[in-house]
């Protein structure tokens, strides 16, 4: 029956709880991080002019593969637009059509490059193992200070704009790169984050006096995050620890302590076997 | 009556509990990133040199409105001065004076970047918001945390100061960028920070050996504002979290942990509904 | 006889409770440490072409010193394989082969310098002291975070080759450096890690705003691995803090809170002397 | 009486308690800073050129006011031994010898940017001021991971002597500035503390690729000393927080929780005048 076959497919394709599944996935993560590589040497001129013809066999081999999975796709979900309108179905097929572009479009293929894209399935496929509990926790962690992070960021993009249309005030004149304020709002990114490229860098004593402000105010303002952060796992991996995994045998209340012996629900004893 | 008509417009441009208010609030929020994009735009010669006349049309339009607004601000209050000399009273007639200026004196408008300051308002607008919580918790956790970073900073410039010292001394023979203290202070910081330009970096072998100790310095300095906003961030956060919203039936105590069936200040039972 | 010299000999160079242990080892960390000082003066091209001969003569002082060293090794281990293919049975034979090789093929001593890698020695002899306490609580706390490490350095990777590639679109026409898509991808990584070298930088305003981007982006996530670890020190601490070495004289529960007078366990006092 | 004339002197200048004494600290705060200034002003040769005149006799006003400051710190201490050859006596000792050494030796002025070291004295003055505390604190948390903090500098020396001979062995050939063993020992600090001055900077793929892993080692590493103080400083905190200065009216225990009613050592209540 059709049906079957599409559910069995639908099975394979989607899950990754039959072995056929796991293999599908596994396949599929080696097939992606090989066409990455592929792209990473393209776009390395010195390898792409001499391995040129081998590169081109292979970059059409893997995009006839990707092609048969994405139609494979398609045919055995329910709501193929369901599929196709998604993020990986997007992604999907802006890895995939580059390659048919070039034959119409001369340059289209650099935007194989978008092909990286492919490796966030890497998380969805990791999603199976036992990595889901940690990368969860992850999540939470980061999910739970989302607003704290939020004002954060806004915080330091009007700190950057207001310190880099300083800069530009004062730097202007000098032939330190602060040619324009976006340039100087850049260039108070680059400091306030500690990343100190050096391609702008002040050259007035008063600039740099502004500068090593910046620098000291950004080294504090590291710690904010930090700390919003740390307090998240703090909390949590506290409440791993405190709560253990028994559960009262009268009341079936869980939570005690590690060395707990009574519950602390009902009073009963928690080891009545040994006890008695 | 005018003062109906005074005390209407003070509720519109000064509070946001109102539909009018919140729109005002919005609209000048707007307004102010338009004016900054603009100033942005007009401080990048490539497109200031093509569309010169629009900049400065859109300009006078958005000196206007503020000029409105700063009159408005005025009237609408009962005590004008106390606007006028406030931080926002202040930063509003900076913002607005620079092109009126500018038709007396050359170059006075380039202080229309100053303008940026103005953003600083969106965090008075924002705190009508839910981002008030948040904002305040962080405002809490810095301000806790005031005294130590004082002492920090203090500290850290100190540290900067004979550092910078020391390397002028080691490296003033060398072409090496180390022309004067205060530049070596500034170079002390830039390192410090790890923020690392490299437009001055140490050339001797006794200068890399004397950078490498600071920058090992400054890797475990790094971790002291980190300590004292992460524990002020943790307590906080723990208070939440140990505190639930229950309170007493019987006395009315609240602060009772998440799991607790008794009153810890009267040993009445928290549930009498279920234990009956 | 042999074999009681052979586990003298063992004592004296595995173990490290006696004196002669104790000597040996201390004997070994400074010769370890001249060899290093020694591989590193001769990189130094002015340092070897003034004392070429005297380095050399030291080098095969040190050559034949730990040549010794790992004969007496081999004999005085009962199973010699087990030694040889070892961690450190590998690391100390290619400290020492490179000068004898030095006579068959010219260039391979430049491999001395791997003899750096013997520094790790130092942490083996260390373990004696009392430098162990600390340092497993270090390794626990790295041990205990491991996964969501891995996780993490996991996502990094992934990103960085995301925002590599999508750099590569960007910047691939410019002169800044962006030459192909793993040296973007090292730049990524670069600028995520907020080391900024600054030998590639962006130079189109779109490759200032998404690098801009990526820094907040690394700011906030830089938080992360601190959050994992501090998580895990917090709780690491606090148990040793929360649980003196106190045991019930009744019972021999230990685990008791630093103020208790009572056992938790057995109800019994934890200070019959003194209440008596 | 002489005596007494000394031991008013001995506590104007060595102690902080009277108002003299209080003013004389104040005084010589401001004496050290602008001699700091000063120096500052001498290295800057484009205003040294200007007021050299002037700023020679400040120098010399600020040497006698410090040579009366030193000869009077003798005088006034019963053991001048205890003074002189202590920390901040040799310290005095250097920061005024110099301008007179300048008579004799030529260029030995330079060395009173060694008066910086004359800075560290704020700390002491500040020991008087409410300050003392948080400074306390901030020691106490750095004291109690001294140990941890020592292992992992240790720690972070060999991995950068171990990964500085990998590079100098993978980037030798190239023009890149790994010239040496040491050079590349700074290079490997310079990078896995995040500064990235890229006055060295891999140009192999291998050399960027290795540097790739150190950065995101360094990424990692960088939460090892930040979560050591975190947590010292979280414990610190946490034991301020739930202790309070409440202490049992019937036992004198203290440390009891901010809610607790009843004395957790002798069952009493701790408010006998509320419940009675």
């Amino acid at each position: 029956m059709a049906k079957d076959w599409k559910s069995k497919l639908h099975e394979v394709i989607y899950e990754a709880d039959t072995p056929a599944g796991k293999l599908f996935d596994l396949v599929l993560l080696v097939l992606i991080i090989t066409s990455i590589i592929l792209v990473m040497l393209e776009s390395v001129t010195e390898f792409s002019d001499k391995h040129g013809e081998l590169l081109n066999i292979a970059e059409w081999v893997i995009t006839v593969l990707f092609s048969l999975e994405y139609i494979a796709r398609i045919i055995s979900i329910r709501k193929p637009t369901q599929y196709i309108f998604s993020f990986y179905g997007i992604i999907d097929f802006l890895s995939t059509i580059p390659m048919y572009l070039s034959f119409f479009i001369v340059g289209s293929q650099s935007l194989i490059a978008l092909r990286a894209l492919r490796l966030m399935r890497v998380f969805r496929i990791l999603k199976l193992a036992r990595y889901i509990g940690e990368s969860n926790n992850l999540m939470r962690a980061l999910k739970a200070s989302r607003i704290k992070i939020g004002v954060f960021i806004m915080f330091i993009l009007i700190l950057c704009t207001i310190l880099g249309s300083i800069m530009y005030l004062v730097e202007s004149g000098e032939e330190s790169g602060f040619t324009s304020i976006p340039r100087s709002i850049y260039w108070a990114i680059v400091t306030l984050t500690t990343v100190g490229y050096g391609d702008i860098a002040p050259g007035t004593p008063l600039g740099q006096a502004i500068a090593s402000l910046i620098m000291i105010m950004g080294y504090g303002i590291i710690a904010v995050p930090t700390g919003i952060v740390s307090a998240e796992f703090a909390t949590m991996d506290k409440n791993d620890i405190d709560l253990n995994t028994q559960s009262c045998p009268h009341c079936a209340t869980d939570g005690h302590k590690d060395n707990a012996d009574y519950c602390f629900h009902c009073g009963e004893s928690l080891h009545p076997e040994e006890t008695d």
